[in-house]
């Protein structure tokens, strides 16, 4: 962690650099701001002009600030920035926001000046977060450095980092009608000096954080980003929500695994790797938020639906299953005793439907029931406006069960225990909003329809998964391998234990003879030049050649074939290799992307990959789990245990080979892209048949 | 369109059945809700103790109540209904709404019960709509007949079906809260006669209505309901929330099309049949009907993002991307009109960024500008609380711009009838509920984020589109074949010109070899069992047969090795056919699903199909459009027209043979499921190479 950030969240006294009188101003917003967040630290303005603001003095000089001051926020033109910053330094000030547009956000001038300040910054060992941000937010510290509309959120356990200012607001008055609060807020801006993967670790520090959601639109630097985000994973669940899909292009690749990995590929798997949960939609990201900040993660998967109708009982088991959680198979006491409650046209079994007439008292002491069940990992309760009751009446008896099974939770890692959630679909508007108050007071989430309270009990359920597996499985250590002597690629190959087919270079037809004879027939002859990547396109592969007759009649026609197909290309020969056992193929590959290093690449081999797309990625290195994982997604991995007339065959070997390949595409990073199409699996271990790779010289 | 429906809608006079006094009975409810929803026709109360309310007189008997009445809504108890339906008939009222529940919920007791209701109410030509409902409102007409709190819901263009009571009151009163309204609402209940099929049409009819939502459990009549959507389609959007998905079990099929053909995949395509919008949630649902209510629909895809906030208009890109549409690029004179007005910084290319200072008047100048792009076909406006102004001015200036647009359009059939749809990303809460107001007044529908509002805009760009194609593409026609002289399969198939390979049936290798010589080598030989469904599983299909001896060999092997792994199968000796050139291999498949008759299915062929699941379905029968849609959704389609080295085979062969299947599969209810697996499509031609079928006796 990096103490030089503590003076943005823990600074002893702040100055306002370019406070102004005029209620229009940002410069006014901020000093109003500070005051009114009730931050108990020292809080000095400066301004051009001397004078006083709200009952402060207004200081024409930065030097004459009294201490103690660690935070300046700087408000001044864009063309004053980079003398402010040095003032700041001069002074002593260690970090500094600077809340003034008009850097690179509008051209080479802005940019240029925005090099300036950072120059000057590091030269006074000044932070710097900003420029063109709107700063940060701490309610309970409390600390507020934005100009934003009063009041400040409310107080809550979300930490929230956004690289859009404007998403901030909108966002935290959204959360203000949603009734949901939040811990701290950091605007990153244009991310001069202070990016995302420094401020995650900071963020992460806070003791009233339990949650902490990304808005991202970029990475600083997505090797050092994964790290981060991993160790904090361990500790607090994050969630991003990574824009700018569709600005994402394809660019040329020399491989299948090339053309199929784009950046968003890039961003999937390093989010995987890195234990961060990627939403969809800004909804779904703090509807997650809501319960991972609110909720005890569950043991397994198995949820119970209480409800007082059934069409919503029906939603909620689709959505359910949708989310990739289970309805509980309730046991046969809990059966007993919700029959021996309820009326007998109830429904006792999951979904438990109590009928419209359900008091407030059945409600809970249905929930307690079904809380009391050992297959029941959680309960989503689903409450339209009763029709003989107030929702609040309902809302007061449930929270009442739901806060006893809390208190009996607590003690030991916050991240490793487990309990019961509770998810609320109160679906409704104006009949329910006094209920929807009453759950947010008492940390309840709630959902407006089912459908949401299941992906919120979904993303709680992969919390608990992605504990238990950083738990029970090592992280992966790459291999230890010798340097290759030589880079050629299967020299490479071998170096990292995985096997090829001796390969040899034909220049003519009676070397490959000569060649043949020696490897022993069957034999597969492929043309060999520097020109022609996709052999098989242009009839330049030839398998299974039985005998000396058949290998002379192919090499001429293969050669008369490619002249007449690619007449410029430049061939050396043919490279002949001995026929391999049948068996499954697939293919496995490596690409360098530019931000997060080497992906993976696994699935259905042959001419059809980018076709089919029966493939998975992964971020190098891969440990066990990860590569078992990429197998079962696909159906070429699924196929690999065999199917139907299909004879299994050595998965263990692929994985091995996914695994060591990984090790070398992260240990050479001047391979830009590494495929082995097809790798034949047979029914005991594996043989790279055919390689291609394309590295940096 | 069923003109005994008209009494629930356009009664001249109501009684309730069952009204009383007592506030908390759901009979006062009904009576207070009829007199303050303002329905200008007759009310009546008929209670079991004469009085007085609402300062309307209680009868006692039914037969008492004066003319008009037309329609009764009976909240007595269950056992009682029966008698009162009968005294409705007696009294000449046709249309019964029945409150009451504990009927066919309940059990065996109370569906007796029901069934007794309906037997009654069909003696007397009385239409029921429930029972176990909450019946019916209008509010334009106006009529409530329900007995929710009041206030109605707001008067609006959209009807709302629903098979569940409890979310029918959850969403009017989420509505509320969401500000819109609707124009019809009916809670179908137990469904004992009136059906959603009957409604659907019936509240198409209604002139206020706009657009139908329909929440649905389950279906009563598949192929009925397809045609009743399918017509009303053509004129009226129709969304449905189809609940249930996780109840849908798989069922034992004897053929891959049957394995992969799930009751969800029946309703999918039903749907797409019908032209029914299918949504994933109630959400979504809503958010699409908005959109389609009051915005006039795109004539294309491209659409235009007005922001002032980079972050938001990169979610909004995104978000578009995911819907089906695209970003419009913008005119040159659209951007030289953009440039002469914003900000040198702004970004005058799509997303268009004003920066976060942009004026209310910018906006609506940018609106305006970017309506009158011939590019543009819609427009995503993005309003966060701007820093600098109020969000209702913002509204105003917008709205203003809109309505003007709105007002060029109109005059013709309104479903055919094109225009530029605004939708608005409203973002935030407390700042914004104002403008959201206006907004709502002015039918502008608003969202709270991008990716919500560009769901809305790829609605209606679906619904553009789904007209464009009824309007191009006529309806399919089923084929006109004779009848099969026999019930074979080959000879059904040829029936409807559909090519097999001459197949002759050997009892020994004898007989082998003497049809072999017959059809001339080389040929197949495939095991014939009725045991052995998947021939190749065990070694029972043997290709390429060459000459005699290696016939011979083969005919040998495979008795001998089926015999091993099969010992109770019943053997008839080997079908023979010719061998068949190279080609590619998909499936054609049909099964019979039992709500909506033959589901066709096409994809990627061989013994993988269910593990690789490279398919798609549809209804049949099919028509051009429809058989060339589905070949375009699977790789296998798709790689018919060539793809590397693999050469291009007759596509329009495989179209022509999905429709003739699909129409032998129509026109044959007694083929559960038929199966052409592979179809080998040839440079020119197909050949059905392997046939199964499954038909009821």
């Amino acid at each position: 962690m990096d103490s030089s950030l503590t003076p943005f969240f823990r600074p002893r006294g702040v100055v306002v650099v370019g406070a102004s009188t005029s209620p229009e101003k940002l410069g006014y917003g901020v000093a109003r701001n500070l005051i009114a967040s009730g931050y108990q630290g020292a809080i000095h303005f400066v301004s051009q002009k001397s004078g006083e603001l709200f009952e402060r003095p207004l200081y024409t000089n930065l030097s004459d600030v009294p201490d103690p001051v660690d935070l300046a926020i700087i408000i001044v033109p864009t063309q004053s920035t980079p003398q402010t910053i040095e003032d700041c330094g001069k002074r002593g000030i260690k970090a500094a926001v600077i809340v003034s547009s008009g850097f690179r956000e509008v051209g080479a001038q802005g940019a240029a000046l925005e090099l300036l300040c950072v120059e000057v910054a590091r030269s006074h060992g000044v932070r710097l977060l900003g420029p063109n941000c709107i700063g940060t937010l701490d309610t309970h510290l409390p600390l507020d450095t934005t100009f934003l509309q009063p009041p400040m959120p409310e107080q809550g356990g979300i930490a929230f980092v956004s690289h859009s200012g404007a998403f901030c607001a909108a966002i935290i008055d959204w959360a203000r009608g949603q009734g949901f609060g939040f811990s701290q807020i950091v605007s990153l801006g244009n991310q001069a000096d202070v990016n995302e993967t420094d401020m995650l670790p900071e963020v992460a520090k806070d003791e009233h954080t339990r949650v902490i959601v990304l808005y991202m639109e970029s990475v600083s630097d997505g090797v050092h980003f994964v790290q981060a985000a991993r160790e904090v994973t361990k500790h607090k669940p994050v969630i991003a929500l990574k824009v700018g899909r569709s600005e994402s292009g394809q660019k040329a690749a020399a491989s299948h695994t090339g053309a199929l990995a784009g950046s968003e590929v890039a961003f999937d798997v390093a989010f995987a790797k890195a234990g961060v949960f990627r939403a969809d939609t800004a909804e779904q990201m703090f509807d997650w938020a809501r319960a991972l900040e609110n909720c005890p993660l569950p043991r397994g998967k198995n949820m119970a639906i209480l409800t007082n109708a059934g069409g919503p009982g029906v939603i909620a088991a689709d959505s359910l299953a949708m989310n990739g959680l289970l309805l509980a198979k309730l046991n046969e006491f809990t059966l007993k005793a919700l029959s021996s409650y309820l009326p007998p046209s109830a429904s006792v079994h999951n979904p438990v439907d109590m009928l419209a007439s359900a008091s407030p008292e059945a409600y809970a002491t249905c929930l307690k029931i079904l809380l009391e069940d050992e297959n029941v990992n959680g309960v989503m309760v689903i409450l339209p406006p009763p029709p003989m009751f107030k929702t609040e009446e309902v809302a007061e008896k449930l929270i009442e069960i739901i806060s006893a099974q809390a208190a009996v939770l607590g003690g030991g890692d916050a991240a490793l225990s487990r309990g019961k959630p509770v998810a609320i679909a109160l679906m409704g508007s104006t009949l329910v909003e006094e209920a929807r108050k009453m759950f947010q007071r008492s940390n309840v989430p709630t959902y407006p329809f089912p459908e949401r309270a299941a992906s919120a009990l979904g993303a709680l359920a992969k919390r608990a998964e992605y504990l238990e597996r950083k738990q029970t499985l090592k992280v992966s250590e790459t291999l230890k391998v010798s340097e290759p002597k030589d880079n050629s690629v299967e020299q490479l190959l071998t170096a990292y234990g995985i096997q090829t087919t001796p390969i040899k270079l034909a220049r003519n037809a009676d070397e490959a003879a000569f060649i043949a004879n020696e490897l022993g027939f069957p034999v597969v002859m492929k043309i060999a030049s520097p020109d022609i990547l996709h052999k098989s396109d242009v009839g330049g592969v030839l398998l299974n050649i039985k005998d000396m007759l058949s290998l002379q009649n192919g090499y001429a026609q293969m050669m008369k074939h490619i002249k007449s197909l690619k007449p410029d290309a430049r061939i050396e020969g043919v490279h002949v290799q001995r026929q391999i056992p049948e068996g499954q193929e697939v293919i496995i590959g490596a690409v360098r992307d530019p931000l997060f290093g080497a992906l993976m690449m696994f699935g259905s081999g042959g001419i059809e990959v980018e076709g089919l797309k029966d493939v998975a990625f992964a971020l190098a290195p891969l440990n066990q789990a990860e590569a078992r994982e990429m197998i079962r997604k696909t159906w070429a991995g699924r196929k690999l245990k065999g199917f139907r007339s299909i004879p299994p065959v050595d998965e263990e070997s692929v994985i091995d080979v996914l695994i060591k390949l990984s090790c070398l595409a992260y240990e050479h990073p001047e391979v830009e892209e590494i495929e082995i199409n097809p790798l034949r699996v047979l029914s005991r271990g594996v043989v790279a048949v055919d390689v291609r790779m394309k590295s940096v010289v």
